[in-house]
This record gives C-alpha cells, structure tokens and sequence, in this order.
C-alpha cells in the first residue's frame, strides 16, 4: 500500500463487426475513448468515485456502482485473479457515446483493467488482460463477444471469432485506407438489438456471408483495394437492423456516393462507418454528416486510420 | 487448319472444400491429374476420340459422348465462345478416379480447356480459362461451385466463394505444410450428396464455421501452424456426410493420432485427406491407409506440397 500513484488509462472505441464480420470483426478508431484512473486505496474491493462525461460534469446516466459498470468490472476480475493488495478507486472518464455502436462499454471495461493492471506488482502482458475486458464487457451486452473489447485493448483491425477465443489475430491494416465513423444522436440498445436477429439462416444465406468475409480477409493481406470493395458487404446482419437506424441508407447511399469502399452499421448502431482510400476521408465525412442532418439529427464523426492505436497509459498533467 | 499439332494438357486432382470452406476453398494436389489431348480436326465441334482409363484401356464407364463428358464440353464452350476455327478432336485419359471426392470432373474440364486454348490463333490467358472449365464441370454437378475447377487450373490454395466469381484468390501456402490424401475404393454421388445436406442452420452454427474459415485464411497468411491446427475443422458439412463413408471416422482418428493438423472429407468424400508438417507426412499417410485397409477398402494415397502445381501443356513423347 506505499504505493499512491494515480495511473490513467486510456481505451479508444471501436467499429464492430466492420460489416463483414458480425461477433468477429472489430476495428479500434482514433481520436474517440474512455479514460479510467486508477489509485489503491486501503480496504478490499473496486469502488468508483465517479463517473464523468464528455464534458467534465458527472455523468447524467451513469452510475457509480461498482457492480453495473464496466470499468470496475474488469479491474475488479483483474485485481481478485491476480491477487491485487487491498482495494482500487476508480474515476471513469466517458470519451464515447452511450449506446452508439461504437464499443463505449469495452472502451470503459478495457480502461478500466489496463489501469488496474498497471497497479499490479507484476502487470500482465497487455493480450492477457483480454478475459478480464470482456468479464467486464458482459455486464452491458449479456454476452461474450470480443468485436470491440479486443481492438480496443490491442488497437488496428482485429479477427476474434467466439469460437477461437481468447485469440485475438490482429489483420494486416493496408497503407492508404481510412475508417470514417459517423455517430448521429440516437439511442440504439445492443441487447435488444440482438434479440431481434433472425435465429435460422439458408445455406444461400451464410455462405454468401462466409465469402465475403474470407474475400475481405484475403483482401486485407493482398492490400487489395478493389476485393475490399467488393467484399464488404452484410446481406445478414444489416438488412435486420437497417429500420432501426432511420437515417442509415441515406448516411450509406452518401458515402458510396462520395467514394467510400463501403459502408454499414457500426455494431448494432445507430453509429455508421465506411472504409474509403485516405484522400476520400474528408469527402466522404462531409457526404455522411450531411446526410445524417438532412434527416434532422446531429451528429460528430472521427477520421481514422486502419491502425489506430490500442489501449494506453497516459501521462496526466 | 495447317496446324496439325496434338496438344496435351495436364489439370490435378484437387481436395474441395479443404474441410474448412465448404463451396469456396479447394487445394490442388500433385501426382495425380487427368490429360486431355487435342488436335484440329475438319468441320465444326468438339468429339471425343476415345477415353482411356488410368490403366491405359478404353474406360469401363465414362462414355465418349462429347456432351456428356466435362473435358469436350468445356473445349466445346471456350472453342465458340473465342471462335475456334473448324473442330477439335479430343482424346482423355483419366487419372482421377470418378466420383472420388478428388475433382474428377473439374480435371477433365480444365485439361479440356487448357488443351483447347493452345489450339487457338490467341490463347488466353490461364485464369480466364476459369468460365469455360466451370460450364464443364456443371454437367457433372449440376451447379456452379469453383473449389475444384480454381486449384486445378492454377494450382494451391484456391478461394473462391460462389458470391465473388469469377475471382480466384490465390492464398498463400506457408512452408512446411503437406497434405495427404487418402482415396479408398468405394463410390459416393456428389450430385446426391448435396441433396442430402440441410437447408437451415443456426446462427451459432455458421458463426462457428464462418470464424474457422477467417481464421483458417489469417493463419495461411501468417504461416501460424497453431492457428492452422484450431481451425481446420468443418462442424456443418462434415457431420452430415461422414456416415456415408464408413471407413471415414478411423481414417481421421489415424492422421491425427499421427499428428496431423486436422483431416476432413475431401469434396463430398470418399476421399479423406489430412493436412501435416512435412516431416510427419509419410508416417500420417501409413497411419490412414493402414486405417482404411482395416476397414476392408483398398486404397490409393498422394502426399503433395500445399503449393501443388495447376494446369499446364505437356510435352508428350
């Protein structure tokens, strides 16, 4: 307990199933994530003083509650397996949007055991704190999957199908390719949106899927511009999910328009990325926030590269 | 007609689906092939001369009837379609043996095609050979699926989902990796054993397979022989049509029992083969046929490196 420092880390949100990939394809983005500072304190157990957002007052939604957050979720499975002396406070600073599609519950879960890791006598390699991200990720979603706990820990474009976990392949991320993520402000709950997903799917239907995720793959090696473009599609996942995101085909339709790759919902939505070649980037952001406002709702959007860091610790001031 | 020439060409057995890419992902394997010889003959369309079997007779069953058979078809389909002048007269010899499991029907209908091609004024390319070897091995099953028809004509590992046709997509096929394939003596129906496969999955089913396959292609990618170890496993297709090769079961137990990566049907079976590090190769290939055998099926087996050649023109003496 001599030890009083107070450590930062910082988790950047994420696009998940990128389109192709539902459950196992992720893609961490720059410039948008959680911060969690992490300090010991005496006594057992992960508290949290507070919970921040954007704008530096206390969350309006969010609680402090230890046991309903995603933060101190994971840094408490962290601390207890590893054998974490005494107890941890946490400060919970929300960079990413509630219920965005764009990984705001990993952001925190993975913050939240990087700086309990740093406080640990002997830290993990940062891969091992996978399962203790996603112990906290379980909380919001109700289920394990790792399409935006894992690029948010180890950053760039990450394969991590459920049925191999806890690998996490990290693709390779072609020079000269963006993500443009567009979030207009709704509400979209990942849960239900899950619950409403068809359960039986025709041969047609999964192959035609399979092959466009095995095409993006290739295509992501090969640093193949025009097989990424033609691979990625959802014809399972986004035609269920597409109404529940009213301005979602003009937001798409727009950055075809301007040139993108592709397009499709980021996670469950109502968020929205494309790929596109860097010089499009600016273009096709304009084309998605105007159409996005055309629809009457506001909207931020974040220009990334394909290899856009992972979790850190940051130095504070 | 001054060009008098006869022709010869090769195209390899080939293992579809490689277990793990059901329809879209075939393995060209070395020592085994059909040979197609072709000569311009006066008047128009493409005959059959004769069939020969492996031991050099007039094949027992393959009939010479050029609309019947897959190599004078597809000869047939590329001679119209880029103009031939005058007929062909062709001349098979099997090396594959039918219904096998080993791409019998795409070898005769690409060593048709590329045999057909050298007779012509301009020759195309060998990848654009692809459309015409496929409209002769549609007279064999009846559908349009590439994962024997592609390794044969180029060789390797071959991906080519049905959705993403007519792209080829050439993986790569790190070093140290042989496959074996084993091919015991009894008859199955592709054409009938697709009619046999169920028509709705689950979600989790093809997720399951669908994260096999990603990761099967990132592993050949980074040459992870772990990864290639986990996902070699096909959990939809396999399960349905093991039980119509009884020998099947033991023949997979044996290959990894000798420490092979993984093994699975090959197409829609008989045939089994099993991928392996090199040097566990001829011990992988004893332990399966000596697992065959105890089941009372003779049987044939190859050992090929993963790069195995495509189709190619002969000299003949």
């Amino acid at each position: 307990m001599s030890d009083s420092r107070t450590v930062t880390a910082f988790a950047p949100a994420s696009i998940g199933n990128v389109g192709v990939g539902f459950d196992m394809l992720g893609l961490a983005i720059a410039g948008a994530g959680d911060r969690v500072s992490a300090r010991r304190v005496p006594g057992p157990g992960v508290r949290i003083a507070e919970v921040r957002g954007l704008d530096g007052e206390v969350h309006p939604t969010l609680s402090a509650d230890a046991d309903g957050n995603t933060a101190s979720v994971a840094a408490a499975a962290l601390w207890l397996a590893a054998g974490g002396d005494g107890g941890l406070e946490l400060v919970v600073r929300k960079g990413v949007p509630l219920q965005s599609g764009m990984g705001s519950s990993a952001a925190s879960a993975v913050a939240g055991a990087v700086a309990a890791n740093a406080l640990l006598e002997r830290p993990l390699p940062l891969r091992e704190l996978l399962p203790f991200a996603l112990a906290g990720e379980k909380v919001a979603s109700g289920g394990i999957h790792a399409d935006n706990v894992a690029p948010s820990l180890i950053g760039g474009m990450v394969l991590c199908p459920p049925v191999l976990l806890p690998r996490m392949i990290a693709l390779p991320t072609p020079q000269g390719i963006s993500s443009v993520l567009l979030h207009p402000d709704l509400l979209v709950s990942t849960a239900e949106s899950r619950r409403k997903l068809a359960r039986g799917y025709s041969m047609d239907q999964w192959l035609t899927q399979q092959g466009y995720l095995a095409g993006f793959i290739a295509a992501l090696e090969a640093g193949d511009v025009d097989l990424l473009r033609e691979c990625l599609q959802d014809v399972i996942i986004e035609p269920q999910r597409a109404s529940s995101v009213p301005c979602f085909p003009a937001v798409k339709e727009a950055a075809l328009a301007a040139g993108a790759l592709g397009s499709s919902l980021s996670g469950s939505g109502p968020s929205v990325f494309a790929l596109c070649e860097d010089q499009l980037a600016p273009r096709v952001r304009v084309a998605m926030e105007q159409a996005c406002r055309g629809f009457g709702y506001d909207c931020q959007s974040w220009v990334s590269p394909l290899n856009a860091p992972g979790a850190h610790l940051e130095e504070l001031p």
